[in-house]
Parts: structure tokens; C-alpha cells; sequence
């Protein structure tokens, strides 16, 4: 899918047209869109309707509607994107556990909910009841033994290689578009690109069935991103019931900004941190009016996944926690670290991955998806298996991995040394020694941190449904806890530090392994991704408490700036760049001295600018020029010289009256209607750097150059990012400053 | 305070020249920047620092401090803007109770610091300590009698009348800017306008001491709102430290804009909110870098504000409050009518405030600003006084209200009739009957709204600082209140009905009136901002749930629309307009079908342009065209006809090279280097739409017009502000679809 050639020509400004003409106003396949023009034609909407409603009570009625139109569409797009989470939700829940057993009572019943229902289930061994069968009990018998385990073994890569296959096949058969996160294709579809079908309902139902069987694979991957896709599919679909958004590509894409938000907030349970999102991350144009009605849409799809409840926790996240202890100015030395490790990642994983990719877009590799998808799942599932951090569902370990360890916590992480002789209040333990069992889990999670780092880079871009939230933030969360834990040891063992002396006394509780787990993740996340603010409310969203703002927001700036320091670039904006989309960012900062003189066309030496004059040009003309050339739009000039003896065809004519001809001339043209009156013009001595200004605030698709008032030349969006990209090459220390 | 008449003229790029003409640059009080010419200039800047830093070690750290100032800058205003808040408050805090007693042990003390620190006070009279003596007490000896209470009366109103004619004499002599709000003008500001020493040193000193002085009078005001002028001034005062900010009138835009978040972010608490209010209500340029500083120095105001500790609850608001019982469906019904009447609240207040402001300054009444401001406190604290809900500070009436009542509570608001048998767990209290406290509390609250309602129209306003988000959220509290009592009782006496039997049980806990006030107070501000997503992010940060945002959204968006439906402005855009200050809103869309040749100047029928022709102008042309004309800046033109036989002085030239002249001639001026290459420039086709956006999204002051290359005339910000007021009021039904 590569973007086509033609994106010049000026769009016609329908203003003054009062019949639209049929197909004049839709924009072909991978071009981009005139915002200018989009807001004009919704202008005249608006005027249209205005002024029918005062006609009758019954267009009044309509245009009270069309103007309540967007608060339904916010509302649909909330409900079915809420459903729609939850509904993956419980499925991922369900096919995980399927992988490695089967409740017998009902077996629709994932594990967790198995034992929940069973009156057999007792508080200590929550996850073991009769009804819950592994495999291996269920066909031999024997739950424990080298038979049992390998059995189970291999029913665990048989499921997650089936999962995968059927994923990856419906992509391949029914919507390729549907594979990958998705976000940098909507960041580029929302910056003003048409890629037909990418929105679509096909896609939509894909996208939900192979998310569905991707994550529960066990592959590396999350469903935050796609989520993000599928909301924006909700969005487009129901954008496509109002006219008055289906037939502007420039309100359909307010829609599909609020529809990001929505979807950011179900795949967090963060309604706010959705919308800073959209507004951060994804969006282009975001007029205030969208930033409320984002909100809204992010409210109701959270209250709808909240009322389907699908971690029976009435929360909207797995992994929400609550913490008890405060953090010590001490402790920001280990975040910071953890910001640098995020920082590193990022750079790191951003390299790889795209390097990867390259590769698999180059050579043979990309011809064999379905093997790649096969091969990757295989090498997850039997690498996963006997780690127990691995092989199940990585929210549920991001989830381990952010709790603190309470009095009744069960899990090898919280098997610390307990002093008899001391009565426990539930929430506020002193720090104590590490059992083994801390030790063991301590190995395992360093196996597990190399096994994600390396396999995530793979994963990715593989033509399944995948998101990177969730890796980043695991590989985030399993440094951030084995540093946590560390600390934690350190503080227990030698109180008498001079680090440690100040604020952590025997018998208290210093230090929350958690809550680095925590830091580390948002510092991963914010390494890949580069957000900033949403990706710090999206976090105190999981928290719910001001309290652990600076330590993460400490790690998020750090993770940015080390990042940065090694290439400004995010992974979505990577992407972009390697699929070679028109997408210009409002983030880069055009600093370079050209002029438009020197950016554009026709260069010195290229033929001339293809125009046609206001008098005197024969329809035989036009048709002339619209053979030789594939443009779709040409300036009319107010030329001097006339055409003498025009020879056959009609006079086509852009003025306003066309002057008396003499009976025997054939009927002329009037083209005046479908006139661009007002043309974006700078002079060709204007700054590049305004030019790139004017672009990005106006949305513009070209802009024409003159000087004293003579047309010299045109400059398209294409052109401007093409200078961007040779400049930026040119002289790489120049971004720095920023 | 007037804007002048002079904001036309070209603004002179200055891309092209090496060494900057002093004053050339810089711009008149009371005109309007060019925010592209700023942007631009700031380019330079950088692209200088950036070539210079490979020069040597030194000029690199250099750049590396520069590259850094704008988080040192961020540091700073957070930094100082929290410590004048705590300041503020405990300062408010002490002088309010200073109306009615004082600490004998420290007169220092606040009442509450005073018991608190007592040994002799008991839990269940917290309010009351040997150590803190009321005014009778202390001069006569009784606390109790006719004489006493008309002693304390006296010495409330006295002390009331003697701080606000501090504040009214301190604002009329130091600082006149300091009064009033000041969100209109920093609106104004932030959008490009200039006003010297609205933000200056001396307005930051006597705003902080005269809103201590204005608050603790007890008059109908709030703080919130003079506090982002306060933050504002502290950015102002920071970026003149750094050359990168102080020079350039757009870069200390952003800092300003971040300056309000941390404001509002002291203001209420609430940092998100803070940096979203900035963003949808006081900004107007807000790149994604100022979220991301915004957000940095909101939360270390957050912060800063939070170790100084004014409230002594840990917390960064009065009024944090939990709630512990849901809430039902059908609450949703009374929720939207407070949504109701918070609209109508908005709008009345609006309007009888515009109304009388319009008097004050067309009448005499405008004269006598100290006699104004001491007749209000002096009705305030006469009427206020009798009343224990007016007595105290506002605040503290709202915390009370926003409050539920605990088992522990001593309140008359929450003199509920115990059941006796019934054993009381401390957060779950099933609803009971309303004793007589609370109907008392009830008549009492009643009268304290009609009170508030007045007084706040004539305190808004007056010449000295006054916040009106605190009166609002009092106004709105009191009726939500009322009616949150209404539906408690109603719901325990009539479980039968209809619409409680479905959710509310005997015995059960289903009305919260606390919420109700929260609720009210939401939509009452809202009605009078029109603020939306930061209003509920601000009190979500309040209450710190998400479980109630539903109930807050139903009344903030019922509130806007029941508002919008009376008039389009919110109290900031009304001052706004009163004062007529050049805002070019972003929020109106402008909708009509005009041109900009309709708008443009010259008119039909009024004098040529006055333009500079590119060769042949004498000095002495130029001479005379700027002592006849008012312009700071002419359009230079190629006109054909050459001016013949020059009398008398140099030629000026606008051409990159000047013609060789003969030697006898004198020294021709070379004005090349002060033009504008590259003005902005539209056809005359245009629609105003599109210029309006322009205007808008480039933040021009100026823009040329043309017709075929031609020049034909100019259209200045003004003239596009001029023409939209002519276009609203001639259609006002035009603006219902938004």
C-alpha cells in the first residue's frame, strides 16, 4: 500500500455552486483531504439548514436533530465501544484459560469465574477447585507428573498456534487492513488521508474476532492499540448513518478523534487520560467542541464496560491498585533510573523493530506472513510455558506485578519472611525479609524481561491485530519490580545507611515494590510511544490517587528526554514513516532557512506550470491538458496574450458574464461555477518555515506561489514533505533544539 | 482603559536582517501582536543558537541552558504561585476570624489553629477553647446577651468596612489592574493583545495583599479567579529573566498560558484540571509542548502549596470530600433540574451584572469606585452577620455543604433524628428524619441564596480583586443542598412511591444531600463560565471518583445548554466585549456569507490605500505619508508610473539593488531590509469564513487583498472584529447552530 503520485491540483470551492454537481467534492483513495474547503462546504450546510428551519416547524424540527446529531453519534460510539471491550475482554479471559484447561460445570466459564461459582473454592487456594480441570486431568487423570506436564505442555502450543493460524488467516482472506495497532494509520487518516475500508465494517469485525484470538495466543501483543481501531470503526460507522458527517471528511474526522478517545478509554478504564490522548497522540484538528464531546464518549463507553463488569471487580482495569504508603524524595533516584531504562528501551525497541520490519517489507520474508505468525507463536508459547510470569496473560502479570503485597496475598512474588510475633493490620505491613520464594520469582522474572524485550520486537507488525501498550509496559513493570524489590531488601537490611537512615526506620514500611513496578511501566510506555501527559493521567487514572504523580511523572520525563536524545521519532510516527504516509506532524519544528521559491514547482529547468487562461480557451484545450497531465485541479491565469483564430470546439469561459459572441460561435463554456475564487497564494519569498505553518493550521492541499501578483509556481502538501524530509536528512543536528 | 485606534500597519519581518534595529520588534501598548512574525523570530533565535553551539564547549552549554530555561521558568511560577497561595490562604484564614475574636496565646493564630493547639479543647466542641476569646468577651467579659451580640456585630462590620477600604485604596493608588478577576483580560492578553503592566511586579504585590484584604472583608468573592492573574504575573515576572521569553511576545504567551494552569491548579487543587482549564477557557495558542510544561507546573504548585499545608488536612482544597453510598438513576431527575437552574442562574447573573457594569461606567457611579466598594461591604457585612451561613467565609459555607454527615458530625445541618436502638457503623448511616436543626438550617440557607444571588451581581466588578467561581459555587452548593434534603426526606417518609421503591429500602442510605450541593455548585459555575470538560475534571479531582462524574456531566451540560440558550457569552466573553477588547474568540463560528472585499479598506467611495510604490519614493514621501496617516506600516506596490522629476532629497529603494545614479544625485535610502517579503495576502473572492479562520489559526494582524495579482486593499484584525459584531447583531438567530 503505498500512496499515490497524484496529490496536486486545487480543489474546487463549491461556495457558490447551488446545485452540487455530482462527485465533485469526494476525494479519491489515498489522497488527502482540503480542510479549508471541508469547513467552507460545512459552513454552507450550516447556512443552508439555518435558513430552511424558520420556513416550518417541521425544518425546524430537522434542524434541531441535525444539531443533536453529534451527541447521538457520541452516545453510539460509546455503547458499542464499551460493549465491544468487554465482549473481548471475557473472550481473551475465556481463550487464555483454554489453553490450559477446561471448567467442567459450564465450559464457557473461564478459570477464575469457574472457581468463583463453585461452592468447593476456599479463600486460600482461590484458583483450585474440582469443577477447573487441566488438560492433562482431564484426559489421563494425573494433574502432576512429567506426563502430565508435558501433555499440558503441548496442548498449550497446539491452542496458541490455532489461535494464531485462524488470526492470522481471517486478516489475510477478509481485511488485511485489520492487522498491526492501527494507530499510525489513523493518526494519518486523521491528519487528512483517505484509505478506503481502513474504518470499515469489514474491517470492524475482523478486527474484534482476530484481536480476540491474537491476544489470547499468547503472543506479545496487546489490545490497547486495536482497541483504539476499533472504536474508530464504531466511529466511521456510525458517522456513516448523518449525512452531515459522512459527507465531510472533515466532521467525520472530529467523530474519529472523540471514537480514539473512547477507545483509549475502555482499553484503560481512563476516560480522561483518553481524551488527552486523542488530543496528544492522535489527533490533528481537535476544535474544543470535540474536546467535550470526547469526553462524553469516553465517559459512556467506560460506564458501559463498567456496567458489563468483565473482571468482576467493578473496576474498569485489571490492574487497578491501591496503595498505602507514601514515597520518600529518596526513591526518586531509583524512577529516575527506571526513566533511563524506559528511555533505553524505547530507543532500543524503536530501532529493532523498524529494522525488522524494513526487512520483512524488502526481502522474501514479507511473502510468507502466515509462517512468520506461525513461527513467532511457536517460539512464544514453548518459550512461555515453563516460565510461570510468561505463560499466562501479560495484563494479568502487569497486574501481579503493580500489587503490593497485602496480609492475605498468596502469590510466590509475596513470600516474604514474616515475624511471628508481630500482629498484622491488613494494610500497613513493615518491610521484611525476602523468602525464597521472592528469590525464585526474582530469577524468573529476569528470564521473563530478556524473553519480552526480544520477542515483543518481532511481534510487532506481524499481520495479526497488536497492540504495544501492554509489552511495553510489562517489560516496564518486571525492571521496575525486581528494582522495587531490591530497594525493598536494601532498606530492610541496612537501615543504617546514610541513603536510607532519614526516612525508613526498623519495623516501617519504606518501600512499595509495586509502585516501581508501576513507574517502570509508565516509564517503558513513555519510551516507545513518547507520550507525556496522557500518559501520566492515564496512570494516576489507575491509581486514583495525586499522591504517586511525581514519581511517574519524573519517569515519564526522564524516559522522554533519553529517548529523545537518541532519535525524536515514537514508534507510531516510525511507522508512518516506514509505510511512507503524507502525514505531517504538528510536533516537528521546521527550522531551516529555504524560501517557497526554493520548494516549489516548477523548478528552473522543469516545463512550465500547467494553466489554462481566463479568456480565450477552448474546451478542445482543457481536454488537451487533462490527457497530458494527471493533475486534478489547474490555475487559471488572467494572461495577456489572446489565442487568435480559434479553431474548433466551444470558448470555455471563467469570467463571470461571457462576453457576445456572434450567432455562428457554438455555445460557450461556463466553467465559472466550479472556480476556485479564493486560491491560497504566499509569495515566493516567504519562509519555508511559515509555509510549513500555514499547512499544518490550515490543512491546506497546495498553495500556489507568486510574486508582484504573477503565478511563479505551485507548492502541494507532498512537496512540503518531501523538502521536510530531505532537509531533515540533510542536517540531523538541527532537530535538537526543540 | 481603552484600546487605542491605531492597531494597523504591516508588521516588518525581520527574517532577513542581521543585526536588529533597536525598537524595531517591539509593540506599542494597548496593539496587537503578529503571531507569525514571532514564531518566526523565534526560529532565528534558535537557528542562531543551534549554529553557534558547534562553535565551542561554552556556546554549546549555552544552548543547552536555553534549551532548559523553559522548565526552569515552569519550576519557578510553580514554585512561587503555590507559596502565594498557601500564603493567601492561611493569611484569609486568620483575618476572616479576626472579624469575630483572637487567639490570646498567639494572636497569630487562626480559631481553629488556636483550639487546635489548645490542650483544653474536647472533641465535641472543637470550635471552642478559653484561648480563643470573641470581641465582647474580651471587652466586657460576657459572651452572651443583647450587648455583647451588638458589640460583635459592630466589630464585624467595622473590621469588614476597614479591610475592604484598604484593598480599594491599595488597588486605587499602587495598582489599578489589580482589581477585578482578571480572566477577561488575560484572555485578551493571551490571545495577542498587548497591555503593559497588566501583569506587572507591582500589580503581582498589591493583588496578593489586596485580595487577602477583599476575601477576608467578606464580601460575595472568591480567590480562584484573581489567583490565575497572581500566576500570570509570576510567569510575566520569570520569562523577562530569560531573553528567549522576554523578547519575544508570542514564547511568553506559552509561558502565561502555563502560568493559568498552575493557578487554577492552587486554586481548586486540582492540576489536570488546571491545565485543561487553561486549554479550553484563558488560551489561545496552545502547542502540545505548553500542555506538557503546563501540566509540569501545575502539579509542582499542586505541590508547593500542598507542604505548605493552609488547611492542616493534607489536602490542596477546603472542600475534599468522600462520599461512601452510590448513586440511583432517578437522581438523575432532580441532578439535570439543578443543571436547570444553574443555566438560569448563569444567565440572569450575566446579564444584571453586564447591566449594572454598563451603568457604573457610563454613569457617575463609575467616580465614587471607593465609596462603591465601601456601601457593598458595608450592606454584606450588616445583612451577612445575622445569618451563621453568611458569617462565615464562603469557603467554609461550601465545604459544610459539599460535606456528608458522618456519625461524628456536630453541624445543625446534621441534626437528624438518631434511632436509639440502632448501632451506628461511622461511614454507612441509613437516612433519617430531619430534626429541627435542620429546619432550621433549611430557612436559613433559603435566605442565604436570595442573599448571595443579589450581592454577588453588585460585587462583581467593583475595583477590587473579586473572583466569582466561589460565589457561584455558593449559590449552587445552598440549592443543592436544599433540594439534596428535599429528596432524602422525601425518600424516607414516602419509601412507597413509585419512583424511590425500586432503589431505596427502609432502612437504607440512598440520598447523599452533599452530592446534591456538589452538583448544584458544578452547574452553577458552569452556567456562568460555560466552562465544561475542565468544570468536571475540576470537581472529579474534588471528589476524586469517577463514580460520581455522571451526575456532574448531566448538570454542567444541562446547564450550558439551558445558559446557551439565552445568550452565547460566558461572564468572561461578556467583560470582554463590555470593555471592548480586541478577541477574536475561537469558540463563535462565523457563518455568513460575506467577502472579505466587503470587509476590506479602503470602502467604495473612502481615499486610496496608502501604499509606498517600489521605486521612485522620495523620503520625503514617506515623510508625509506617515505625518498624515496613523499606520505603522504601508503595503510597497510595483506600480507602473514612475514618479518624474523628483524634487527634492534621497530616493528610497525597496529592490534588492539600488540603481546606479549619477554622482550629483544623493545617497538613495535603502529600505529592503525592513520590508516584508512575504505579507499574507487573499483574493478579494474570499468568504470571510475562511478569512476569519486564517485570522484565527495564524494569529495575523493584518492581511492584504488582491484581485488577480492586483493589490486592492487591506483587512486589518480590527476590521474582522467590527465586521462579525455588525454580522451578530444584525442576525442574532444565526449563531443557534453551533
Amino acid at each position: 500500500m503505498t500512496p499515490t503520485e497524484e496529490m496536486n491540483g486545487s480543489g474546487n470551492l463549491m461556495d457558490f455552486l447551488d446545485e452540487p454537481i455530482p462527485d465533485v467534492g469526494t476525494y479519491e483513495d489515498f489522497h488527502t483531504i482540503d480542510w479549508l474547503r471541508e469547513k467552507s462546504r460545512d459552513t454552507d450546510r450550516h447556512r443552508k439548514i439555518a435558513s430552511k428551519s424558520k420556513e416550518s416547524i417541521w425544518e425546524f424540527i430537522k434542524s434541531l436533530l441535525d444539531a443533536w446529531s453529534g451527541w447521538v453519534v457520541m452516545l453510539l460510539i460509546g455503547l458499542l465501544s464499551g460493549t465491544l471491550a468487554g465482549v473481548i475482554d471475557l473472550a481473551v479471559d475465556w481463550m487464555t484459560d483454554l489453553k490450559e484447561g477446561v471448567c467442567l460445570s459450564a465450559f464457557w466459564y473461564s478459570h477464575e469465574q469457574c472457581c468463583w461459582t463453585s461452592n468447593e473454592t476456599t479463600f486460600d487456594d482461590r484458583d483450585k477447585c474440582p469443577q477447573w480441570q487441566k488438560w492433562s486431568e482431564l484426559m489421563t487423570g494425573h494433574t502432576l507428573g512429567a506426563g502430565a506436564y508435558l501433555l499440558n505442555y503441548f496442548l498449550y502450543v497446539s491452542w496458541a498456534l490455532l489461535f494464531s493460524f485462524l488470526a492470522v488467516s481471517l486478516v489475510r482472506v477478509f481485511a488485511p487492513y485489520a492487522c498491526g495497532s492501527g494507530i499510525p494509520e489513523i493518526k494519518t487518516i486523521l491528519s487528512g488521508f483517505i484509505i478506503r475500508g481502513y474504518l470499515g465494517k469489514w474491517t470492524l469485525l475482523i478486527k474484534t474476532v482476530t484481536l480476540v484470538l491474537a491476544v489470547s495466543s499468547g503472543l506479545s501483543l496487546g489490545k490497547e492499540g486495536p482497541l483504539v481501531h476499533v472504536a474508530c470503526c464504531c466511529g466511521n460507522l456510525f458517522s456513516s448513518l448523518f449525512s452531515k458527517y459522512s459527507k465531510n471528511e472533515g466532521k467525520r474526522r472530529e467523530v474519529l478523534s472523540a471514537a480514539a478517545a473512547a477507545g483509549v478509554s475502555v482499553a484503560f478504564g481512563a476516560p480522561i487520560g483518553g481524551v488527552l490522548f486523542s488530543l496528544e497522540e492522535v489527533s490533528y484538528y481537535f476544535p474544543l467542541k470535540t474536546l467535550w464531546r470526547s469526553f462524553f464518549a469516553a465517559l459512556v463507553a467506560a460506564f458501559t464496560l463498567r456496567s458489563i463488569n468483565p473482571f468482576g471487580n467493578s473496576r474498569l482495569v485489571l490492574f487497578y491498585v491501591e496503595y498505602h504508603t507514601p514515597w520518600y524524595m529518596a526513591e526518586l533516584v531509583p524512577f529516575i533510573l527506571l526513566g533511563v531504562f524506559g528511555g533505553l528501551w524505547g530507543t532500543l525497541f524503536i530501532r529493532a523493530n523498524i529494522a525488522w520490519c524494513r526487512r520483512r517489507k524488502t526481502t522474501r520474508l514479507g511473502r510468507y506472513p502466515v509462517l512468520e505468525v506461525m513461527a513467532v507463536t511457536g517460539i512464544t508459547a514453548i518459550l512461555a510455558f515453563p516460565n510461570p510470569y510468561t505463560r499466562r496473560s501479560t495484563s494479568e502479570l502487569i497486574s501481579e506485578l503493580f500489587n503490593d503485597c497485602g496480609a492475605l496475598e498468596s502469590s510466590q512474588l509475596c513470600d516474604y519472611v514474616n515475624d511471628p510475633n508481630m500482629t498484622r493490620p491488613v494494610d500497613d505491613i513493615p518491610d521484611r525479609p525476602a523468602g525464597p520464594g521472592v528469590y525464585s520469582a526474582l530469577w524468573q522474572l529476569a528470564l521473563a524481561l530478556i524473553f519480552k524485550i526480544v520477542i515483543t520486537i518481532f511481534t510487532f507488525g506481524m499481520k495479526i491485530p497488536s497492540g504495544l501498550f501492554i509489552p511495553s509496559m510489562a517489560v516496564g513493570a518486571i525492571a521496575g519490580r525486581i528494582v522495587g524489590i531490591a530497594v525493598e531488601q536494601m532498606a530492610y537490611h541496612h537501615h543504617d545507611w546514610i541513603i536510607f537512615k532519614n526516612w525508613c526506620r526498623p519495623g516501617a514500611d519504606c518501600v512499595t515494590p509495586g509502585l516501581y513496578a508501576m513507574v517502570g511501566a509508565a516509564a517503558c510506555l513513555g519510551g516507545v510511544t513518547r507520550m507525556t501527559v496522557s500518559l501520566v493521567v492515564i496512570m494516576f487514572e489507575l491509581t486514583g490517587g495525586l499522591e504517586y504523580i511525581v514519581p511517574l511523572m519524573a519517569a515519564a520525563v526522564t524516559s522522554k528526554w533519553v529517548a529523545d536524545a537518541f532519535g525524536k521519532e515514537g514508534i507510531y510516527e516510525a511507522h508512518i514513516q516506514l509505510n511512507g504516509y503524507p502525514f505531517l506532524d504538528v510536533k516537528d519544528e521546521f527550522t531551516h532557512r529555504t524560501l517557497a521559491t526554493d520548494v516549489m514547482r516548477p523548478r528552473r529547468g522543469e516545463p512550465p506550470l500547467a494553466v489554462l487562461t481566463q479568456e480565450g480557451t477552448t474546451v478542445e484545450d482543457v481536454e488537451a491538458l487533462i490527457k497530458d497531465t494527471d493533475y486534478n485541479g489547474f490555475p487559471v491565469v488572467n494572461a495577456r496574450q489572446k489565442q487568435d483564430g480559434v479553431v474548433s470546439n466551444s470558448v470555455v469561459y471563467f469570467t463571470e458574464d461571457a462576453p457576445q459572441l456572434p450567432a455562428s460561435n457554438p455555445q460557450p463554456l461556463k466553467l465559472r461555477r466550479i472556480l476556485n475564487l479564493s486560491p491560497f497564494t504566499v509569495t515566493d519569498h516567504t519562509p519555508m518555515e511559515t509555509v510549513v505553518d500555514i499547512f499544518r493550521k490550515l490543512g491546506l492541499r497546495q498553495c500556489l506561489v507568486t510574486r508582484s501578483g504573477r503565478l511563479l509556481g505551485i507548492i502541494t502538501k507532498k512537496d512540503v514533505l518531501r523538502h521536510m524530509a530531505q532537509m531533515m536528512n540533510q542536517d540531523p543536528e538541527s532537530i535538537m533544539f526543540n
